[in-house]
């Protein structure tokens, strides 16, 4: 770079009027800047063109903007508008039992906004009142219980980070990569910050028997929706949440009341929850015994298939994320586990062959989100096959898809956690690809 | 309680049809329970009578719900629609220049939904077109930079969760209790997770002088808001943010960029950030010299002074949170500090004699809202003088109003970190009071 850039107008720019300052200014040192800037970061020069060319004072500094409204609830700004959760037509016989999914893509850190989280229904989102919503507590306890929203906000609580994975997730992938964007290979979790009143104090003010070994779940909505819960998680981190994201719970994420059943997969963590039911058997409920199993080879299936494995994927590049420039870009993505926290993350750019320790960002909690980065990626235009591999802290390592299906075939629908590859084309365009 | 209550159909529960056990089950297990639970947390007896009295299945259990609809950006329930940011009219002279203040009363956990965030303009909220928009570095350093929003997406960045709190926040309560809510009194501020550059990494790639020891960062809105910040404090943990609790920045949160100044007083955040001067002096900008002072008793005024000190609010029961019932109740609130973490929290339920220590909700973070908790409070109905009293990291513990009277008179506007008092009376109503 030419040491003219450097001759900055620093001096010269508190003595005059800040709007002729800045009209020149910028006119001025954007011609300097361009070049300096594509020194400095490699590809600036192009996106810089328009400003160069000469620059006024953009509509937005000239007058005013919105004022404030009073007792709005903000939205996202227009243009945002794109970034929604998404449904796939086809998935389901009806709208009313189909998927929103989570765009992974346009998402940074390991918040999901309450607006565009994953959700999904079985029998429509229920409309429920809260001040009309009990739950009931009841089976084999010493003292059946009844509880208002009122009384359970009278109790102690708890606000935790922790994702909710649908065991489906990835489901369409077990035997090609057929869907080209990772709001629809991944989109099926969120994570959000659930508050609640511990399972475990409710159990407790109910007293369970000692010969109690599992819980019925159900739900208030149309579907009844029910699955049996064994009582040690019960016991151990379950929550009846009534927040997300420090509001209350949305409409179609279960308000007033949900279950949250951490690591575990998403159908158990009921929705518009009105009974627990303490008993010494599983319920073999349908959502557990037609659904949410997994058919092996042998034409066995595994049942009660509850923990969500070590996963992770890379969102940016990704399908929906391109690369546009050559040079330095960042690879961003996140993982989970549902046995713990995220250990570490590896990221490879040639398919599995070599890999690369990426940075994690904190906090990395429990049974939750957990963000990663590989910075500094010079990407020199050629292809590349982008994979990332988390481990959690059990050791448990994320799987290539080819050492998953050695285990379970290629029967199943739910629990695939195979590690993910994009195909970086030499246009920075990103596919959906399996390798042999 | 009779022991009949403890006599539950869960053995016939499976054997009949679920809608007919439930009809059955919930006649008759409410009535018990009603008793039961009563008995168990003291109060619940009037809540459940409307169930006694003989309840049917509700419609939202009968019928099918909402279908999912194809990319929504979901709002909250209906029933929650009291739950909004607001401003108050009179507070400035035009609705451009006044603030949003954040409903603190309904949130749980750290996170502030970004519907919901305090906001305050000076011109309006700018509309900037993400495309156009550019982040010029200049002043005092090596290599004057033009950046682009693509540009800077390809640059190493970070995710924390920060509070913002602007100074003005509790500016009105410096002489008196005036306001009747925590959404007034203390809801100039939201907390969330800012994703951006580090801003030390854009001055570095800048390469500033030796010399330089200020920067002015300006924004792109017609009120072209300026402020001098210190350049250790730049080169500490400053970050050029384009995303917040996951997703973009919201509009009125200075999308498409915002400086995030972790501690520092929000006015210094400064949103639609066009342009960072380096310099070896203070811009001396009207936001730091007419504004933003603090006025001491003998006359002269504080100057820059950033950081907001250590602070806390219980925001359960608070006025807009009543106690609808004696016996066990939750007391909750959130506490934070711009010098570093909440070491922690005390309650007091006599206005400040006797401090019982709450319980710390974690994750407990750097500059971020910290959660507490005092369970199980048994409330009996008499009145109380509610206080909470957070202490940092530092040690510094936060005073009472006749404490910070002492040293800073009562001409301040900004700055107040007094302890906050509510006065519960008999009814369970909640008053913003002051203690001689």
């Amino acid at each position: 770079m030419s040491k003219k850039n450097s001759e900055t107008p620093q001096q010269e720019s508190v003595a005059v009027p800040r709007r002729q300052f800045l009209k020149a200014g910028l006119a001025g040192t954007a011609a300097a800047a361009t070049g300096t800037a594509a020194a400095a970061t490699g590809t600036l020069a192009a996106a810089t063109g328009a400003l160069a060319a000469g620059l006024g004072i953009p509509d937005w500094s000239r007058q005013l903007g919105a004022s404030v409204d009073d007792a709005p609830y903000g939205k996202p700004s227009e243009y945002e508008s794109t970034v929604v959760r998404r449904s796939v037509e086809w998935l389901t016989a009806t709208r009313e039992a189909s998927i929103n999914f989570t765009p992974l893509y346009a998402l940074e850190g390991i918040v999901t906004p309450n607006g565009i989280c994953f959700e999904r229904h079985h029998g429509g989102a229920a409309d429920v009142d809260p001040e009309q919503h009990r739950l009931m507590i009841h089976g084999m306890v010493d003292r059946p219980l009844l509880f208002t929203m009122e009384d359970l906000l009278r109790l102690p609580r708890v606000s935790k980070f922790f994702f909710l994975e649908c065991a489906a997730n990835g489901g369409m992938e077990w035997r090609n990569a057929q869907l080209n964007g990772v709001q629809f290979t991944h989109g099926m979790i969120h994570c959000v910050q659930y508050t609640g009143v511990p399972l475990k104090l409710l159990l407790e003010e109910a007293g369970i028997s000692t010969k109690a070994k599992w819980l019925m779940v159900e739900g208030g909505d149309a579907a009844g929706m029910n699955r049996s819960i064994p009582i040690a998680k019960a016991l151990d981190d379950c929550m009846v949440a009534f927040a997300m994201n420090g509001e209350r719970l949305r409409t179609e994420q279960g308000y007033p009341l949900r279950l949250v059943v951490p690591g575990f997969e998403g159908n158990m963590w009921v929705k518009w929850l009105r009974r627990i039911e303490v008993g010494d058997e599983s319920w073999q409920a349908r959502e557990e015994t037609s659904k949410y199993t997994d058919l092996m080879p042998d034409g066995r299936a595994r049942r009660f298939t509850w923990e969500m494995d070590c996963k992770s994927v890379i969102t940016s590049p990704c399908p929906e994320n391109p690369l546009v420039s050559m040079g330095p870009n960042v690879i961003s993505g996140l993982a989970w586990s549902g046995r713990g926290a995220v250990k570490r993350v590896d990221v490879s750019l040639d398919g599995g062959k070599n890999w690369t320790e990426a940075r994690l960002e904190g906090p990395v909690l429990t049974k939750c989100m957990t963000r990663f980065y590989l910075d500094g990626w010079e990407w020199n235009g050629e292809p590349v096959y982008l994979q990332s591999r988390a481990i959690d802290e059990t050791g448990y390592v994320q799987p290539q898809m080819a050492e998953l299906q050695k285990v379970r075939g290629v029967n199943s629908i739910y629990h695939n956690n195979a590690i993910q590859t994009w195909h970086v084309t030499k246009t920075g365009e990103v596919e959906n690809v399996r390798l042999a």
